[in-house]
């Protein structure tokens, strides 16, 4: 439908205009964004208009292009992305006070995890995480529980694929994968230290949604001198509870909690 | 250009397809969609099916159709108002200890205030602000510090709209809402007890970019019986001199701070 010459349609080529945007690239000329997508500038000049028109692009005070509110207002208002977000807010908070370092709220999309919260000042650590931003499953302690509480034909999926050793304590072999996964899944959370920077350990709890099902996971980042970083559990693993009773969960969660019965 | 036979560009349908959904509408099957955005059956069935090959949208376990967690990325990750919010998260989450009630971030969009960003627990007081909801510029705090600070030709229209009166204390008399514009200017915060609900006070304080123009309002929202709200304005304006600083601003406030220098 409504296809150009090229054949490509004008919602894949509105999905390159707004992809070119991110955290390092938030406002550009045209000609930038022509160069970004890859678009003809003749056909990123009309879609742009279109789209400052419609209020989905804005001009920022130099005359550049900049991703418009009203498009992210209209994303986010709807979104099941921010009920979760809105859900656990008040949760991570409380964690964040306890822990004073950086709390997330991670998903999986596609192949990876999607960082959808993030409360803390990154200077007082090391940490890669950013709200929108995605890490790899493998090398992070969310990935570690999204993956450890998928269907096996997305572990496998994951498992199949060659995995990028970030520090010399990345897990890459399928095999120990495995064993790492299925002590997640026994224990009620992952500790990973160093596996994406050596420097700073996660720890990290699924969140459960009304059909018991894992939605999200939650995690803190530390620094990996830590002493105790097992200390960190309980905490998280109480304001999980939290987030997983405000979104409607009824059941109890799995592993160390219920040894503790 | 690619429009539709009724003259419609595809871009406008798309829109019409995500404005459909909101936080009381988060999935729905086609045939809601259909009748939602007013565009025929088919029509909404294939925009429905490209958007949901590009995962813009998707599928709920049921079936129903919602919005895309990439559609929340996309527009989040580029956007200016997600650089506010995570600016001005840490310095809101202060007040918010110090406040325990609710604490807002908001802009001005089009004709009304958008809040971007909101801490709190609903239940503790009554707060109709939620996270990329709107309210009327004349009848909230945030609107108030946000008018107080626009182009006078922005004023202008405002003021000469009919405006509802949704208290007995809501200002609707356009000369009566300039005077309190400047009230709000020559103080540097604004304080509006009941003006949208009864039972509730907003207060609200400007946060400055790095061009010292005026780019949110900080508010909290408070019960109206409060004895002593202004005694609120100091933890506001500490927490908006940090967020504007975190922005890049490296001037002063107007209003009661530059008086007690």
């Amino acid at each position: 439908m409504a296809n150009s010459a090229s054949g490509e349609s004008i919602i894949r080529r509105f999905i390159r205009i707004i992809s070119a945007f991110d955290d390092k690239h938030t406002s550009m000329s045209v000609a930038e964004l022509s160069r970004r997508t890859g678009l003809p500038v003749t056909t990123t000049y009309r879609l742009v208009d279109e789209l400052l028109l419609e209020r989905l692009l804005e001009r920022d005070p130099h005359g550049n292009i900049q991703l418009g509110t009203r498009m992210w207002e209209l994303a986010s208002r709807g979104s099941k992305t921010q009920g979760l977000r809105e859900a656990a807010l008040p949760f991570m908070e409380d964690v964040q006070s306890v822990v004073q370092h950086s709390t997330t709220l991670g998903v999986l999309d596609s192949d990876e995890v999607l960082y959808i919260e993030r409360l803390g000042n990154a200077s007082t650590i090391v940490d890669i995480t950013k709200i929108a931003g995605r890490l790899p499953v493998h090398a992070t302690s969310s990935g570690m529980v999204l993956l450890a509480n998928s269907p096996s034909a997305y572990q496998d999926l994951i498992l199949s694929r060659p995995l990028t050793k970030y520090t010399e304590t990345t897990l890459t072999d399928p095999a120990a994968l495995r064993r790492h996964l299925a002590e997640v899944r026994q224990r009620g959370f992952a500790a990973m230290p160093g596996v994406i920077v050596p420097e700073s350990s996660g720890i990290a709890v699924p969140v459960y949604g009304p059909d018991n099902t894992v939605v999200a996971a939650l995690s803190v980042v530390v620094p990996r001198d830590e002493e105790n970083t097992a200390s960190r559990v309980p905490v998280l693993m109480a304001a999980a509870r939290g987030i997983s009773r405000a979104l409607g969960w009824r059941g109890k969660l799995k592993g160390t909690l219920r040894q503790s019965h």
